[in-house]
C-alpha cells in the first residue's frame, strides 16, 4: 500500500441526454452533503416516512408497502420476482426489448418457468396477446411488463392487461424505471401489484436507489410462501419491518442517498405531476421533430413513443461511435447508443427530469449541426 | 398528490460512536457533490479502476476481482454466498454473534446445508473447533467466519483457519465489514477467498457500498457452477465484466457513492494503513479504560477485543434506553445498544475511521459524567 492514488476528481459537467442517469438539481447535491446519521436515528426514520409518502403520490397508490430499495433499479426488478417466485412457478413476460428480456433472465434465475410473449423490438405488446397467454396459463404467479422500454423508447399501455390480472391471482409486475416521474404511472387504477423504478431517471436523484410499491394482494402472496425468499437483502417482509412501524434493523440505510431522494421528490412535488408530465411530453415532441430534421428516423411505434426517451435510427452517413464520442468529448453531451441487437443502429436520446429542458435540446442540435456539417 | 412534504431537512450533526455508520470527512461530502456522469463515461470507469486499485491495497491482496458492490454490506454478505452455493452444498459457519448467525440465514436461503460451529457470544471461535468441523465435512463449499463481530466486539484470528482452507477446495469467506480500514485484513497472507466489507465503518464513506475481493480459486468455483447464480444483481461474473476490461453494462453505477468511496479511500492512503491501525488501537484502548472507570465491564474476550468497537456490559444502575436517548438528544452522540439476546445488556461503542478521535472520547466521557452524576 505504497502508492497514492490519483489527484482530486473533477468530473466534467455533462448534459445527460442518454438513457439515464439524468442531471441532478443543485439542491439534491446540497442535500447529500447533510451529515450522516444512524440507521435508526429518529431523524432518518422521519426522512424515510416522508420518502414513502411522497412515493405513494408519484406511484398514484395507497399501498402501505411503498419504499426505496437500497440498490439500483436492477435490484428493484430482482426484488419484484425473488419475493414472489418459488421454484417451478410460472410467469408470463411480455418481451419487446432488452429490459423485458432481462426480466425473463431474472425470473429464470429465481426458479420460474418463463412464458415469453414476444414482440418485435420497437413495438408495444398487444394486450390481447398477453391476455391470451395468461388465459392459457391461469396458474401464472406473475405477469411481467415493462412500462417504458429503455432499449427501444416504447411505452406499453397497461389498462387492459391490468384489468385482466385483477380478476385472478396473477400479480402484475411493472417496470417503471424510465417512466416514473415523467409519465402517468397509475398503480392503483391500472391494478399493478408490484411496481419498481429507479432514482436516477425522471426523478433526477443520483443512481443508487430503487423505489418500489407493493399491493396488499402481492404481500399476501409473499406471506403465503412455503419457502423463504432466496434473497435476504431484498426480502420485502424484512424491508417492511424496517420501513414500517416495527423499525427492526435490516441493513445500514444509505442515508446520503435517502437525503438525495427526499429532496428530488420534493422538487417533483413543487412542480406537480401534471406539469411535469406536460413538460416531458412537449419537449419530447420537440426533440423528435428536431432529430427528424437531421435525417434520423423515429424508431418506436407511432402513438407509443416515450416522451422522456426518444429512439432514432441512424442515417447510414452518420457514424455511431465517432459521433457520440465527439458529442461527449467536445460538447460534454451524453446520448445513448443501442443495446443488444440495436447496437450501432439506433440512438437513445433522453430528456429526463432535470435534463428535460429546451436549452438541452438547443445544445444538442447546435452540436449536431457543427459535427454533421 | 396534493400535499407538499416537509421543509428542508437539517439533520443534527451527530458524533457517531455506534456500530456504524461513522462520521464522514468533509472532503467526502464535497466529492459527492461532483456532477453525475453516465455509467460508461470514461471518467467513471477511471474512478472505478482507482477504487479497485486502492481496495486491493487495503484488503492486502492481488486479487484481480476487487470491486465495490452497489449496495450495503449485507448485500456483500449475500454476494459471498449466492455466487458459490448451489442447492444442497454444505457450508461450515462459525457462529458467535448476530452477524455470524445472519451468515447462516443467508447461506440457508441460497440452498446451503449449514453446519454451525457454535461459540458463546463474546468469545472468539477456537480455530481447532472450526478445523474439526471442516475435517468432518471435507466436501464443504464454504467456511464462513466473521472477522470483527459487530454484535459482540470480538475479533476472530484467521491464520490457522485460513491455512487449513488453503489446503483443500473449501472457500474461506470472511466478513470484514467492521474491521477493514481499522485493523489488518490480510486477504492473501491468510488465504481468504472472498472478503466483503462496507463503506461506512472504518473506511468512513457514507453507507451504500460493499467492497469485496474474490480470489482466483473462488472465481474458478464460480465458473464451474452447474446452475446460474440466483441473483442477477450480485452475479460476480457480470460484475467482473463491468468492472473489468470488457465494460459490459450491468446496472447503473451509483456514481455519487463511487465519488465518495474514492475520496474516502484516498484519505486512508494519505494516513497510511499502519498509522490508521495504530490510531484505532490506541484510542480503542483509551475508550475501554474510560468506560471501565464508569463501572462498565468489558464484554468481549480479553486479547480478542476489537479496537474500533468496544462492547461493554451495563452496570445495573444505568438505564440502557434512557441513557442512550439522552446521549443522542442532549449531546448529539450516538452509541449502539445490544443486538438480539444482548439487547438491554450491553452497549456497543464505536471508534471508526473519522469518528476515531480523542475528542470524541472526551465528548462521550464528558456527557456520561453529566448524565450519570
Amino acid at each position: 500500500m505504497e502508492k497514492w492514488m490519483g489527484g482530486d476528481m473533477h468530473p466534467s459537467y455533462r448534459i445527460l441526454m442518454g438513457p439515464g442517469p439524468s442531471n441532478v438539481h443543485y439542491r439534491v447535491y446540497q442535500a447529500m452533503s447533510n451529515p450522516i446519521i444512524g440507521y435508526l436515528d429518529p431523524q432518518i426514520l422521519t426522512c424515510m416516512d416522508e420518502i414513502s409518502e411522497m412515493l405513494r403520490g408519484i406511484f398514484q397508490t395507497k399501498n402501505r408497502v411503498t419504499l426505496a430499495i437500497s440498490a439500483t433499479g436492477s435490484a428493484g426488478m430482482e426484488a419484484s420476482f425473488v419475493n414472489f417466485i418459488e421454484p417451478g412457478d410460472r410467469v408470463v413476460i411480455g418481451v419487446n426489448g432488452f429490459f423485458a428480456d432481462r426480466m425473463t433472465q431474472v425470473a429464470s434465475r429465481c426458479g420460474a418457468k418463463v412464458i415469453r410473449v414476444e414482440e418485435e423490438w420497437g413495438k408495444k405488446i398487444e394486450a390481447e396477446k398477453m391476455i391470451q397467454a395468461l388465459r392459457e396459463h391461469p396458474e401464472a404467479k406473475i405477469c411481467g411488463v415493462v412500462h417504458g422500454e429503455t432499449s427501444t423508447g416504447v411505452r406499453q399501455p397497461l389498462e387492459e392487461i391490468g384489468a385482466y390480472c385483477q380478476k385472478g391471482n396473477t400479480l402484475l409486475v411493472l417496470d417503471a424505471v424510465t417512466t416514473l416521474g415523467g409519465y402517468d404511472v397509475k398503480v392503483d387504477e391500472w391494478g399493478v401489484d408490484v411496481c419498481y423504478s429507479s432514482s436516477q431517471k425522471c426523478l433526477s436523484a443520483p443512481p443508487g436507489l430503487s423505489p418500489i410499491t407493493v399491493s396488499s394482494k402481492a404481500m399476501e402472496t409473499l406471506r403465503s410462501r412455503k419457502t423463504k425468499v432466496e434473497s435476504f437483502y431484498l426480502d420485502l417482509i424484512l424491508l417492511e419491518k424496517y420501513w414500517g412501524e416495527e423499525r427492526v434493523y435490516h441493513h445500514t440505510a444509505p442515508v446520503s442517498m435517502f437525503y438525495a431522494l427526499r429532496e428530488a421528490l420534493r422538487i417533483v412535488y413543487e412542480e406537480g405531476l401534471e406539469a411535469r408530465f406536460k413538460r416531458h411530453e412537449m419537449l419530447g415532441d420537440r426533440l423528435k421533430m428536431e432529430l427528424e430534421g437531421f435525417g434520423f428516423k423515429l424508431f418506436a411505434q407511432e402513438g407509443y413513443r416515450l416522451p422522456m426517451l426518444t429512439s432514432v435510427v441512424l442515417p447510414d452517413w452518420i457514424d455511431d461511435v465517432k459521433t457520440r464520442a465527439r458529442l461527449l468529448n467536445e460538447y460534454n453531451i451524453e446520448v445513448g447508443g443501442g443495446l443488444g441487437g440495436l447496437k450501432g443502429k439506433i440512438w437513445r436520446v433522453g430528456l429526463m427530469g432535470e435534463a428535460c429542458k429546451i436549452r438541452n435540446i438547443h445544445c444538442l442540435t447546435g452540436a449536431l449541426k457543427e459535427i454533421l456539417s
